[in-house]
């Protein structure tokens, strides 16, 4: 059986097909230089990879299944929408249901149309895949494959924040982490390199979205996003730790609504907001060399600010034995690598600084010989471990 | 010259007069079983000291001053509100303008008044304090002491949010930090007890408000209190670190105004919010003990989350040299003292589980021989610095 897997955000969207653990096709939608490209790859019956990058309008953007299916038909991938049994898509939603893979049905989107109001911007766009792949497709059962699943072993002291106790009962309002899918991929990974996963682990998964997880014997015990995905660190343009009375100063001196607040949390800040110019990691290296301040100081508080987490979870562990770095920025920023571990030898974290400078984009252990703690960059994906997922509900 | 000292809280007032740096009296206003209670020291001129505590009603309580000039006159302390010279009071506000003592004249009350909408629980009462004190005494001078003085040296990295630059910087919008007095007056004590004071030194100020704050070479790099009081630890009633999007969820669900929802963060949450019963940890300890669940969370949450800030603080400072508890809790409460340093072994804190039993509201190191961090338990003299910095001012 084939299925398709979908993993969504706001300004990206990524698909693959799966035939078993086998992918045969991948598409990556997304923006570039102001408008939409599409960068699909297709491995043919014959064993051979073909990859094309096309400019696609923003209608096609908005459609992007129906565009992928007409691409694998025309490719001989599939013969049409009948071939694809189930789709599995990612979902990111704050609630107990939802520390859940679940077949998505009529009580599941019920709730999913509730936890809608707790982050319209992360649930929102996977919703609109779900209505149009329903649509496009013939699949009898799409399967929701939460992002939080992997941090249902959150112990009592990290779970709730110290509102009164009844009102986190009564909203369900607690801390229920994302990024689960893409830890589990990179845990997966580790095991197989190293034979074994040691039991203090820390998980830096930089990409748009950011976080520390530290994990003890293979179960999270801390992680640093919240009760939605917009706590903890800077992020590419979420705003993460913050003080509440901040927050509550900016609704009135804004005078923004908390739909307005939300919005502005989540794409507005960051580093983003703090350089006023970009929101992307390369960019400000860049700026920052040309001496543009505000990016130098973007990027030093989104270090500074993973320094902390990185402490804070070494704190929980009680030491780590094992640093991870995973998604686009922990994979191939190796200056940004650089500066989060300076300082960080008191932890035992010792880089082998050419070991560090030459790994973009691969796996590679950077950690120097002496170095207590070990070091890895780890890829992620995400793709595959939904997929699995997926498989298994089904 | 006498001069008043004033230090005010919205559920608890000190006073006290110096001459020079010498205390001849103190009070203490505060409520106890539901009602209130005055607890006065006097140092007499023949040397010995007097100490009486009486029952009062909230008249009383509100008109303070008077009551205490009253005291005065009748143990002949001071002949009449003209003795006193000039008055110190503690200043918790926001903003860039209060980072230093001032001598509180009109553009001060004018710029109090603003910072007001931004912590109205923190400087209200101080403010209704300085009105009262105008009436009640005669004193030509009156001495803002900021708690925030102390944090003027945190580097940018730590000072900004991850908001747009251009609004931090136009709204004043950054970290501040507070319990600089107590801080100050605890490195005071910490360097005459050593002789000196170690590079990288964690001060844990545990009161009813409660902060982390990391000092490196005498320097605040780091402080867990944030633009205003409410960010950072588990204190008595106030949240500290919570998700933004939990924040903008329970504006929402709860349907508060940004008022109502400062005063929820501030006085409904913290411990007392997560136990349902008590802001009190001795309370807390002791339903703990007889098998009151939430109450057991609410500390397990407590030194969870001080742990992380610990762990937090070491990370920014690159290692710890000398860890200081401070306030009622960190000076009283051993049990918790013990709870937070377990699991920081890895951070080289290692306290002599006897020496820390044994300390209990009085000064002494409590770390083990082979402890490669010396942990301190510090009393803080915030009145006596406060004294210091207003003639220092004056």
């Amino acid at each position: 059986m084939k299925i398709l897997i979908i993993n969504t955000g706001s300004e990206s969207k990524k698909y693959a097909i799966y035939e078993g653990e086998n992918k045969i096709y991948s598409a990556h939608f997304e923006t570039e230089n102001g408008g939409y490209v599409v960068t699909e790859t297709f491995n043919l019956p014959d064993q051979s990879e073909q990859k094309e990058k096309k400019e696609i309008t923003e209608k096609i953007f908005r459609k992007a299944q129906a565009y992928l299916l007409e691409s694998l038909v025309n490719k001989k991938l599939v013969n049409s929408k009948e071939d694809i049994g189930a789709i599995g898509i990612r979902i990111v939603a704050p609630g107990e249901y939802f520390l859940q893979d679940r077949i998505i049905d009529k009580e599941y989107l019920k709730k999913a149309k509730q936890a809608l109001k707790k982050v319209p911007l992360h649930l929102g766009p996977a919703l609109a895949e779900i209505k149009v792949a329903k649509k496009v497709f013939a699949a009898k059962k799409i399967v929701g494959v939460s992002d939080s699943t992997f941090h249902k072993s959150l112990p009592a002291e990290a779970k709730y924040y110290a509102i009164p106790i009844n009102d986190s009962r009564k909203l369900g309002l607690q801390k229920f982490g994302y990024h689960g899918i893409s830890i589990k991929s990179v845990l997966f990974q580790t095991e197989k390199r190293l034979g074994h996963l040691p039991a203090k682990v820390i998980i830096c998964h930089l990409g748009g979205g950011a976080s520390v997880t530290a994990v003890k014997d293979g179960k999270s015990v801390e992680t640093s996003m919240g009760f939605t995905p917009l706590d903890g660190l800077v992020m590419a343009t979420r705003v993460g730790d913050i003080d509440p009375g901040a927050v509550v100063y900016l609704a009135d001196k804004l005078w923004l609504s908390t739909r307005k607040l939300e919005e502005y949390f989540n794409n507005k800040c960051g580093l983003f907001g703090l350089s006023g110019k970009s929101s992307d990691v390369r960019d400000l290296l860049k700026y920052e060399k040309e001496g543009d301040q505000d990016s130098a100081l973007a990027l030093k508080i989104y270090a500074n600010r993973l320094k902390k987490h990185i402490g804070s979870a070494a704190a929980v562990l009680g030491g780590i034995d094992l640093l991870i770095f995973a998604g686009t920025v922990g994979e191939r920023s190796f200056v940004m690598r650089g500066r989060i571990c300076e300082g960080l030898q008191f932890l035992g974290v010792n880089l082998d600084m050419i070991k560090n400078n030459e790994t973009e984009g691969v796996e590679a252990e950077i950690s120097s010989q002496e170095s207590r703690v070990k070091v890895l960059v780890m890829k992620t994906d995400e793709m595959e471990q939904i997929a699995k997922e997926t498989i298994s509900v089904l």
